[in-house]
């Protein structure tokens, strides 16, 4: 049986944002981390994206989509048995990824007592918004929202109520998880309502792969989006009325906001 | 006289964000930037984070706070001569940085032609809202906005319509540049505004020059916050009627959302 201190004295758990994918922008204390590894756990894609030299021996642990908590679990059961543990997410572990999911699983009553004791250490990256946003110029240069718009563990409703508040109030949006095949219908909901707040000359961007090899970024004004073109690995970032296109086709949102 | 193909040849201009400051949490992309660089300008508390064995033997440009855009005609002044520009913000420079000042300098009416050209490169960073989320847990796990308290460059009203908006949507909240000298009333009336809407016990993360030596992240309950303890280096996060306290004291707002 392990005992605390052995955990303690030799294994650790550390949830790691692996930024868009891309060495440039994955910081050193995540490669650092991954090095360290015994076992590397996350979404099979996103193992996927840990770089072969990163690796190292480390024992390597896919699993599906949607199966958060239990990847989390087994996180924490290895961990408990005084492994090193890194828990990969692609951009920041802590932007609708895993972070919540391990202390979550962490804080459930159900937990046995030496999960609770393990002190997880959160390394973050550079999440897609930020990525997006660093292609198309400066658009989230002003106050912005992060909102998903998957509703597979909300209800629609609160996206809805978010995404008119937002837009009320005139944020820029940032959008995650915008459609999946289980939910073709929610985006054009969403851009129905962005385009009742929002001027057709609006700039939206349209982030794909941002930092990959296929990387796809494409500024269109709201009333061109295509929204076929968007699919879950696609970051869409929405201005608001004072985003405005500049230079050499970059968007910015400025600093300052007009007096009415 | 610089020609344009001189511009393209040899001078760039990359707006980088160096994280928080330290070291661990600087993405490649921005260490190589600096290390090629031939000037770098900024803030002079930012231009002071950037380490020294990344200076090399760059001139460094120093300015006050407050003086955004000088600062980005300055670096175009200088790309535009052919130099190699590192322009320095902490966090990442598109959120409530530098990023935005560039493309509206570029971007007036009255910028040279020869700016207009320049090919700005944008390199994220960790924005101060993922390092203190990552130090508390996951507080930025469900939906969120970014909102600066600081009133110098929009009006207050907008301020407190966008608070609104968000806590009865309920967002959680980042908030930055909570306070100056200048505006020393003003994070009280922005947490009046949050007490009426979030219970007393909600999480509120308070972190200080986090990923910097001094750093200092605490979590209290909203009933208990001392606003006298923040400064304009704090970055302040509210939790959403979620967000919850976990085992070891971590914070974090769950992927679900109950239905009504």
């Amino acid at each position: 049986m392990t005992t605390l201190s052995e955990v303690r004295n030799t294994g650790w758990l550390a949830v790691v944002g692996l930024g868009p994918g891309n060495a440039d922008w994955l910081v050193p204390e995540a490669r650092d981390v991954l090095l360290r590894a015994t076992d590397i756990v996350g979404y099979r894609t996103y193992v996927d994206l840990v770089p072969p030299e990163l690796r190292g021996s480390a024992a390597l642990h896919s699993s599906d989509n949607g199966e958060e908590l239990g990847r989390a679990r087994h996180a924490l059961e290895l961990v408990s048995s005084g492994r090193r543990v890194a828990l990969v997410s692609s951009g920041d572990p802590g932007v609708f990824a895993m972070a919540a999911a391990l202390f979550e699983a962490q804080s459930a009553e159900t937990a046995p007592a030496v999960w609770r004791e393990v002190d997880v250490q959160v390394v973050p990256g550079i999440t897609a918004a930020l990525a997006t946003a660093a292609r198309a110029g400066a658009p989230l240069g002003h106050d912005w929202c992060c909102i998903s718009l998957s509703d597979n563990l909300k209800p629609w409703a609160i996206v809805e109520r978010r995404l008119v508040a937002a837009l009320g109030a005139d944020f820029v949006l940032a959008l995650y998880n915008p459609v999946s095949r289980r939910r073709p219908t929610q985006l054009a909901e969403a851009f129905r309502l962005i385009r009742r707040h929002r001027a057709p000359t609006t700039p939206v961007v349209l982030g794909r792969d941002v930092g990959r090899p296929d990387e796809h970024v494409r500024v269109v004004p709201l009333s061109d989006v295509d929204l076929d073109a968007c699919d879950m690995r696609t970051v869409i970032l929405v201005g608001s009325s004072t985003t405005r296109l500049g230079a050499g086709g970059r968007v910015f949102t400025p600093r300052w906001y007009p007096a009415d």
